[in-house]
C-alpha cells in the first residue's frame, strides 16, 4: 500500500510522490523506466539500496557535500553520454540531498534536460530537498550557487531506508519537519508534540515516520505548486533559514543543516516576540518541542553576533543592504519582514548566545 | 530607428529583439541594466565592441569553441559571485555563438537562473543562436551535450558589428538564412535570390543585412513561440542539420557550421527528390542560390558515405535505431520523415560526393 501526494504543477510539470514499502515502490518505478536507458546515481552509503529498488549498475560518487561540484556534474554528463542516454532516458537519484541535488542538476542540463526520478534515502531529502525541483552544485564561492529548477518525473519514498540513517542525522532533519508545523500548519505542530517521544526512539517507527513524511511533503507540495519560482509564499519555507544558514556556515558545518535551522527558528521566534508579533508562550512552546527532539535552540558562545549579521547580509536570498526574515505571527502562520537597520537583528543573535 | 521583433513566449518569458544602429541599441540597453549589477562576457575578438554598447569591465574568454566548457561556465559563476551578482543581476553576452551559449548557460544556472541579455556579434548568432533560448557547453563526449533552455531578457542586434567579421564566416551564416527561406518562407527565398549579388559583397550592405536578419529572427521567433521545448514544428529548423552535423564532425570542423548546413540542405533536397517529394527543378534552384553565396553543395570526396550514416545514427536528435530527416515538400515548406532502413540515407551521401 502506497500513499500518494500529488504535486499539481502547471505546464506539464505535474508529478506524484509515492511513499510506502520498498516492494510497492519498486512496482511503481518499473513502468517509469520501461524501454528507456536508465542511469542510477548513488553514493558510497546509498548504493546498497539499489538492488531493493531493482536498479542496476549505479554510478557511485563519494558520500558527502564535497561531491556536489561542477566537476561531478560534468563527470555524470560524460558518463550519461558514454552509456548512450538520449532525450528519452532517465536518471535515477538514489541517495540523500547531495545525490539528489547533483544527479538532479545533471538531469536538468544533460541534453538540456532529461527525466529524473528522485529516491531520497535520508529524512532531510525525503521531507525537503526531493520536493520542489531545486537542483544545484556548490562552487568555491558558495553553496548551491549554480543550479536549475528541474521537476522530477516522480519521487519515491521508503521509510525503511531510514533504519540505516545515523540518529543524529535523522533528528536534525526533524527541524525541517517542525518548521512545516510551526510556519504553516498548526495541527501538524500539535501532532508532532504528541508524538515527540516516539520520533526520537533509536529504532525508527516506520508507520509514524511515513505519516510525518507525507504531511511534510503535502505542505511543501502545496506551497511549491502555488509558487514554483520562489517569488511569493515559497519564501515561508525559509522560516529558520536566514539565521540558520549563517550559523551553519560559521560553525564550518559542525552544526548540521537541521540543527542550524532549529537555532534559526529560535532566533526568528525571538525576533517575532521583540516585534510584538508573537507571545513568549508560543516561543517557549516551539523551543520546547525542538529541545525534546534533541535540537539546539541557542547560538554557540564562540560565534559573535556581528559575524552572524555580516554573513546574513551576504545571503543570496537577500537583496543588497537589507535582511528579510520569515517571522511567526501565530503557531502555523508566518509572514516576511525586511530589516534595513541591522541593530535588532544583531541583538537577537546576542540574546540567543 | 530600431526594428522590433516580438517573441511572445508564454509563462512570462516573452521578450523583444531589437535590431538597428548601435547608438539606438545602447539606449534600449540602459533601462534593462539600470540599478542592477551587470557582468558582461565577451571574447578576445568581441571585447572591442563593449565601449560602443556602454559596457564596462567585461570578463574576456579566449575566442573559439574551446572556451565552451564546464570549466568556463564554473569560472563565470565564480566570477559572478565575486562581483556580487544576486538574483536581480544581469549577464550580458557580447559575442558570437560561443559567448552566447556559454554566458547564456552561466546565466541559466547561476543562482538557478538570472537575467541574460544577448548581443550577438556574428551573423550566425544574430540569425540563429541568439533566438530560441538554447544555451549549452560542450563535453568531451560531444558538442552542446550539457545546457539549458533560458530565454533572454532582450536580444540587441547591430549589423554594424558585421563589418568586422571575416567574409567566409559571414557567407557561412547565410546558409542558415537560406534555410529559413527554403524550409519555411518561399517569399524570403525569392528575396534572397534577388539580392544574392549584394549579400556576397565584401563590404557589408548594412541595410540589406538588417532586412534579412529581421526576417530570419521573425521566422525563428514564430517557430520557437509555437514550440518552445522542441517537440513539434521546431524540428523544421533542423532542415539541413542532420547530414550537416555529420559532415561538420567528420571534417573535424574544417567545414564551418554554415557550410555543413549548406551541404546538409543539398542532401535533404536530394533525398526529397528520391522520395518523389520534390522536383529536380526545385532542388537545382535551392542549390544554385547556395552556390551563388559561395557555399558548398557536395560532400568532400574523402568522407565515406558509411561513416556519415554512422555519425547520423548517433546524433542526439535521433532515437536509437532510426534517422529522422527534415525534407522539403515545396519551396518554403518541409516535413519530417523517419528512416529505419539506412540504405537510402547512405545512397544520398554517395550521390553527393
Amino acid at each position: 500500500m502506497l500513499e500518494k501526494i500529488a504535486v499539481p504543477l502547471a505546464g506539464g510539470y505535474a508529478y506524484d510522490i509515492w511513499a510506502g514499502d520498498t516492494a510497492s515502490l519498486r512496482e511503481k518505478l518499473a513502468p517509469v523506466l520501461e524501454n528507456r536507458r536508465v542511469m542510477t546515481v548513488a553514493d558510497s552509503n546509498t548504493v546498497c539500496y539499489a538492488p531493493a529498488m531493482g536498479l542496476e549498475d549505479p554510478v557511485v560518487i563519494p558520500a558527502g557535500e564535497r561531491s556536489k561540484t561542477f566537476t561531478s556534474a560534468a563527470m555524470l554528463c560524460g558518463e550519461a553520454a558514454r552509456r548512450g542516454l538520449d532525450r528519452q532516458s532517465v536518471i535515477v537519484a538514489l541517495g540523500g540531498g547531495v545525490v539528489g541535488d547533483l544527479a538532479g542538476f545533471a538531469a536538468a542540463i544533460y541534453m538540456r534536460g532529461i527525466r529524473v526520478v528522485q529516491i531520497p534515502t535520508s529524512l532531510l531529502a525525503m521531507v525537503d530537498s526531493s520536493v520542489g525541483g531545486k537542483t544545484a552544485v556548490d562552487i568555491p564561492e558558495g553553496k548551491n550557487l549554480a543550479g536549475a529548477f528541474h521537476q522530477p518525473q516522480t519521487v519515491l519514498i521508503s521509510p525503511e531506508f531510514l533504519q540505516g540513517l545515523p540518529v543524529r542525522e535523522r533528528l536534525g532533519a526533524l527541524a525541517e519537519v517542525v518548521k512545516y508545523g510551526a510556519a504553516l500548519d498548526r495541527d501538524f505542530f500539535d501532532f508532532l508534540e504528541e508524538n515527540a517521544e516516539n520520533l526520537i526512539k533509536p529504532e525508527v517507527d516506520e508507520a509514524l515516520y511515513l505519516q510525518i513524511i507525507c504531511r511534510s511533503c503535502s505542505i511543501k507540495a502545496k506551497i511549491v505548486t502555488e509558487d514554483e519560482k520562489e517569488s511569493g509564499v515559497r519564501k515561508y519555507l525559509n522560516y529558520g533559514h536566514t539565521y540558520g544558514h549563517a550559523v551553519e556556515l560559521l560553525s564550518d558545518f559542525r552544526l548540521s543543516h537541521g540543527e542550524s535551522v532549529a537555532i534559526g527558528m529560535a532566533a526568528a521566534a525571538r525576533m517575532a516576540c521583540l516585534q510584538g508579533m508573537w507571545s513568549k508562550a508560543e516561543e517557549d512552546r516551539q523551543n520546547a518541542l525542538l529541545r525534546k527532539l534533541g535540537l539546539p535552540v541557542t547560538i554557540p558562545q564562540e560565534m559573535s553576533a556581528e559575524k552572524i549579521v555580516e554573513v546574513m547580509m551576504h545571503d543570496k536570498k537577500n537583496s543588497a543592504g537589507s535582511i528579510t526574515l520569515v517571522l511567526p505571527v501565530k503557531m502555523g502562520e508566518v509572514t516576511c519582514r525586511k530589516f534595513t537597520d541591522t541593530d535588532q537583528v544583531r541583538q537577537v543573535a546576542e540574546e540567543l548566545r
